[in-house]
C-alpha cells in the first residue's frame, strides 16, 4: 500500500504529493522504561508504525512526518534510561513542526500519540497552536478507540503500560521491541498512594511509576499475542480512518 | 463550622493556623459565558464555595487560599465577556502561589477546580510544580466524584456546562449566579464537527463552543434544583474528604 | 446605582452592554499581610469595591472585570500567609485579560490598583500591552488622588499600609476586613536601612517589610474611621471620574 | 582622583581592587532623542560620567562597570534614531551583569540611572535580582536628589528631558553632547492627553512623547549653564555618597 | 560488534550498562530537502548510523540515545517538506535530554551532528548546558574530521549538502536514502548574493538555499560511491574514537 | 572624514541622514579579561572604533549605532572582572535594536563583531531576526578578512586573544587599552584538554580559558605594533567596504 512518508521522500516528491495532501500525521511517542520485557523506544516506534499504517489508509490525503521520538515521561524518570521532555519543550517542537509545514500549505494536523503521559500536553498544544497559527489541529491516542477488541482480550484490571495490550500491539507492529523470553506480569505495589489517584478517582495527582509497580509494568504482558495486537490495531485504524474522513470531509472514492 | 479562609485572616491568625495546617486548597475557576441563565463568574464562585465547604470538613488541616478566578477558556472566547488565560499564564500563577506558600512551610496542595477546560493545564502544573518546588500536588474536579447523584439526577446525554448539574450546584452554593426566569435547554448544533471530537471518540481536537451550542449551554438547566445541587455537592465533599484524609494521612479524630 | 459588573452578567447582558461600553476597569489588588488588624485580602477587596463604585459613576461607559486578586508582594513575603506573583506573571495575566476583552471590541482599559507594590509592574504592563495589542491603557492608584482629604485626616509621618488611611477606606468600603478590637499603631523599627530607601531619598532599593515594622503596619490604624474613609474614597472617585471623562472624551449627559 | 573603572582595568588590577571593593556601580542610560540640541547618547554618557565621579568619591569601595548604554525608551520611539529595549531585555542584561560580578565576589550593587523611563524597570530588577541571586541591590536617579540646586535654578514648570537641568548637567559633565547654537525651549502641545497623565495626576498611562512636545524637549534648555550643572551634579554626588556610606556601612577614613 | 543503543534496551539492560558507561552519544540530525536525489531524513539517519558505529567503537563506555531527528533548517524552508526547529527549541530538547540522563548518573555528552546548520546552536547548547547542569559537553560534525579522504575524493569547489561527499556517506551507511537513478549535479545560481557570504568571506549573513542552488544540491552527487563513503566514514570514526578516548581518559584495553 | 555616528547625532540630524542611509552598523564587543596587558573593555572599544572607520568609508550609506559593549564571555568568567551575557540576552538586545531601527525605516544591518565568542550567537541572531522582523542581517568579524596582513605579521601558532594581532589593532585604534610596559607572551598550559577542542579538531566542546592559558593571553603580545595594526585594520576595512558595497548594491560614486 502507498503512503506519503515524508522521511523517505525527496522535495520534488513532496511537491507532487501536496497536490492531494489534506493533512499531516505527526507521530508522537516517548522514550521511557517499559519494564524488563520491552525496549525503551516502544512508544516512539509504535507511534511511527501506526502513523504509516494510517497514512496508507488515508493515501493520498495524508502525509506522515518524522516522529517526535521523546515525550513527557516524568512519571518514569527514576527508571534507568528514561528521557523526559518538559511539556513546554514538546509544545515548542510541535509548534515549530506545524509552522514549518504550514509554509508548505498544509493546514490540518493530527498528532497521533502512543503515550498516555503526552495527552494533556497535546490537548494544550492543539489549543495554542490552533490559536497562534490559524490551523486545524486534532490528536488521537493510537489504539484507544479499539474498545471492542480491548474489551475482549485485555482482562487485567489495571493495564496501559507494557501490559498485554501494548505487548500485543508491539508483537504485531514491531516485534523487535519485545523480549518474549522475559515477559512478566506487573509487580504491583498494592495499597500505594497511586491507587487513590487513578483516573476516575475523586482526586488526581502526580506520582512516580515506581510507587505503583516494582518492575515498571502493569497488566500482564505474558498474555499478549500478535493476533490480539492485530485485532486492536486494525480496529483502531478503522475508527481513526472513518473519523478523519468525516472530520476532514475527504472524498472516499480517492482513498486507497 | 470553622474554616481557615486565608482571604479573611490576619497574618497572626495565619501563623497560629499553621500549627495544624497540613495542606492548602487552591480554588481554581474560570470567567466565561454560561449561557443566558448563569453569570460569567460561575466557575470562580463555585470553586471558591466548594473550597470553603471542603476547608470546613478538613479543619484544622486545610487552609483555603484566594481563588484563581480566571482560567483556560479559549473554547468560549467568541461569546461576549469571556476572558481566557493562556495555559502558561495559569501555570505561572499557580507556581507563584505554591512557591509563596511553601515559604510559609506548607508542602502539600490541592487545586480544587470547577472548570473542565482547566484540567489538562492542572495536570501539567501538578507535574512541573512537584518537580520544580519539591512539594506534593493534587488536583480535583469539584463535583466529578459525585457519580451516584449525577447518575440519578442528570439525564441529559450531553451535560457539563451550564446544564442541570451546574445549575443545581449553583442553586445550592450560590443562587445569585442563576437567572431562574431565563433557564433554557442547550440549543445544540446537531451534526457539527464537535460531535466527532467529544471525550471517548477516536479523535480529539480543539473546537469553539459555538460550534456545539447556539446559546452557550448544553444539557437542560431547567431541570436543575437546589435539592439536586445539595446531593451532588455533599456527595462530592464526602468523597474528597475521604480521599484526602487517606492521601494526607490525617488524624481523623481532629477533623471537625 | 447601575454598574456593568462583568462577574455578575450573562453573555447576552454583556453583548447588550457593549453597545455603550467604552472601556474596561480591571481591579488589581494583592494578597498580603496587613498587620494584626486587617485581613490579607484587603487590597483585593478594596480594589474590587472601588472598581464597582467607579463603574457606577461611569455607567454606561465602563464595565468592571474580575479582580486580579493577587499582586507583587515580595516585600511582605516573610509574614505568614502572604502570596506574591512575579512581575512577569502579573503582566501575563493582564495581557491575557486585555487580549480577551479586545476580542469583544473593548479597546481602552484602566488598571485600578489598590497596592503600591504593583505600580512599577503596571507602568510596564501599560507600555508593553499598548505596544503589543494596540490598545489604550491607563492605570491609577485607587485613592492616591484624594490629596485634600488625606492631607486633612492622615497625620502619621509614615503611612500607606494598614494605616489610618487604609483602615478608614476599609471601614467605609468593606468593614469586614477590619478587626476593630485589635487596631494597633505601626511598630516601627527606627533607624533601619529602610529609612534611607523611602521615596524621595537619594537611593532606592529593595527591602523586606519586617525591616521597617515589627507588626506589619505603618501609621496608626486606630485613628481611622468610616467617615474619613468616605471622604477619601469619594474625593478620589470624583477625581477619577473627572479625569477619565476627559481622557476618554465621554458624553457627560449619559453619565449617571 | 582615583576610581576603579572596570572598563579600563586589566584582570590583575581588578583582582587587586577586589580586596577593598564593597559594591559595583552599574551606570544605566538610554539612547533616545533629546530634542534638536542634544545628542541621542545623552543619558548613556551622563550615567557613565556620574558613575565615574561617584566611583571617585567612593574609592576604594566602589568599582564602576561598563554602562548599559540603551534603556527603555518606548515613549520616544517615533523620533528618528531612538532605540528602545523591552523591559524584560533590560532586566536580563542587568541580571547577567550581577550574576557575573557575583562570581567575582561582589555582593552589593547600585544601578545609577540617568533616564526616568528606566525607573520602573529598575525597581522590578532590584526586587527580582535580589531574590534570584541573593545580593543587595540599590538604584538611584543620578541627580534627582539635588533638590536644593534644582529648586534654585530650574524654573520651568515642566522639566526633566533635554531641559535646562539636563543641558546644565551635560555642559558640566560632557559638553560635547550639547549643540549650544541650537538650544531651544520645549515646544509644548498644550491641552494634550499627556497633561492628564503626568505624575501626581489621578490617572497615569502610556503616551508618546510627541503628544507632549513637538521638538522633543521640555523646559527651556537655553537657560542651562555649566555652573548650574556643577551645582546640581555636586550636590547630588554629596547625597549619593552620604547615603551609600551609611547604607553600606563604609569606613569613612578610607574614603578619598 | 556490540553497542549500547538506548532505543533498543530495557531499563534493566540500561541499569547494567551504566556500570561501565562514561558518556552518552546524542545523534543530532535534521529534516530538510536534499535535492532531487536524497530523502529528507538524510541527516537524521546519517547521524543515527554514525552514532551506532561510534558507539560500537567506544563500547562499553558509550551509550547512544534516541536521535534528535529535526534541527535548524531555516535555510531550506522554502523547499517542500523541510521542517525547521527554532534554535531555542533545539536547545530545550538537548537540555531536557541531558537533564534526564544526568539523573541516571551520566555526566559527559557528545552531540554527534550531521548537519552544518546546527553547529552554532550546538556551540551555544554546549556552553549553556555545561553551565546550567554542571556536566561536560562535547559536539562534533560527523565526518568533518575525515580531511584526508575528503581531500582525496571530493573535488567540487563547493560541497557540503547532497553533494558527492554526502551521497557517498549515505551509500555506505544508508543506501535507501539515495535515488541513484536521479543523481544530479548542483544547479548553482552563479553570481548570487550567497557567493559573498560563504565561510571565509569578509561578511557572513543569512540567505535561503534557493538563492544558491535551483535543485537544492551543491557539488556533484553523481561522483559519489559507496567506497568513497566507507573511506570518509571510517577515517572520521578513527579520529572521533581517538579524540574521545583521550578527552575522556578511557582505558584503551577495554575498548572493543 | 564624515561618519553618521548615531550616538553623537540629534534626532533632526538623524532624520536628515536617513535620506541616504541604507544600513546600520551595530558594533558588538565584549567585556572580558585580556591578560595582564590589555583593559577589559578591549573588544567593546575595538568594535566601536572599527565601526566608525567603516562608517566613514561607507558614508553616506551607513549609520553607526551605539555599541553592544558586553557579549558572550563565559569562557573567561573565572578571570576577575569578566562579565558575560547569556546568548539569549544578547539576541534580545540585538532584536530590540533592529526592531527600533526598523521603525526608522532602516532595513539592512551589519553586526560588526570584535569577539570570537559572539560568532555563534550572531549567526543565530542573524537568522532569527531576519525571520521575525523581515530585514536583511549580516555579520562580520572585524579584522578576520585581513588574511594577507595577518599571514605576514602574526607568527604565533596559537593566536586570537590578547595576542600580537589584537595588541597591534589596539595600538593603532585605541592605544589607551594597552599596558605597553606589561606586555607578555601567553603562558600556555601545554597538554590540556583544550588542545583537543580547538577549531579544526574532530571534537569541539566548551572549556574555560584558564585551562588554556595561565595569564589569560595567547600568542605573543610583545610582537605587536601600531604599524602592524594599521596594516591589518586597513586591509580588513578594504575588504569589508568592498563586500558591503556589492552586497548592498551601493552607488560607488557617492562613497567618500
Amino acid at each position: 500500500m502507498n503512503c506519503y512518508d515524508l522521511t523517505k521522500m525527496t522535495w520534488k516528491e513532496v511537491e507532487k504529493s501536496l497536490e492531494t495532501v489534506e493533512f499531516a500525521i505527526i507521530p508522537v511517542g516517548a522514550h521511557e522504561q517499559h519494564g524488563p520485557h520491552m525496549a525503551e523506544s516502544c512508544d516512539a516506534v509504535l507511534a511511527e508504525r501506526m502513523a504509516i499504517k494510517l497514512g496508507q489508509r488515508m493515501f493520498p490525503y495524508a502525509i506522515v512526518t518524522p516522529a517526535v521520538n521523546m515525550g513527557v515521561s516524568e512519571h518514569h524518570i527514576h527508571f534507568p534510561g528514561t528521557i523526559t521532555l518538559q511539556p513546554s519543550t514538546l509544545i515548542a517542537v510541535l509548534t515549530d513542526m506545524v509552522s514549518s509545514l504550514k509554509q508548505h500549505a498544509i493546514k490540518k494536523f493530527l498528532f497521533l500519540n502512543s503515550h498516555g503521559g503526552n495527552q494533556s500536553t497535546l490537548n494544550l498544544a492543539a489549543m495554542t497552536i490552533t490559536k497562534k497559527l490559524e490551523v486545524e489541529v486534532y490528536y488521537a491516542k493510537t489504539t484507544a478507540s479499539a474498545k471492542e477488541s480491548i474489551g475482549k482480550y485485555v482482562k487485567s484490571p489495571l493495564f496501559g503500560h507494557s501490559c498485554e495490550r501494548e505487548v500485543s500491539e508491539a508483537l504485531y507492529l514491531a516485534p523487535e521491541l519485545v523480549r518474549e523470553a522475559l515477559l512478566e506480569k506487573g509487580e504491583i505495589n498494592q495499597g500505594g498512594r497511586w491507587e487513590r489517584l487513578r483516573p476516575g478517582k475523586a482526586v488526581q495527582g502526580f506520582y512516580f511509576y515506581e510507587e505503583m509497580t516494582v518492575n515498571g509494568c502493569i497488566g500482564d504482558g505474558r498474555k499478549g499475542s500478535r493476533e490480539i495486537g492485530e485485532q486492536i490495531v486494525e480496529e483502531a485504524l478503522d475508527h481513526l480512518a472513518d473519523e478523519l474522513s468525516e472530520l476532514l470531509d475527504l472524498k472516499e472514492e480517492l482513498l486507497y
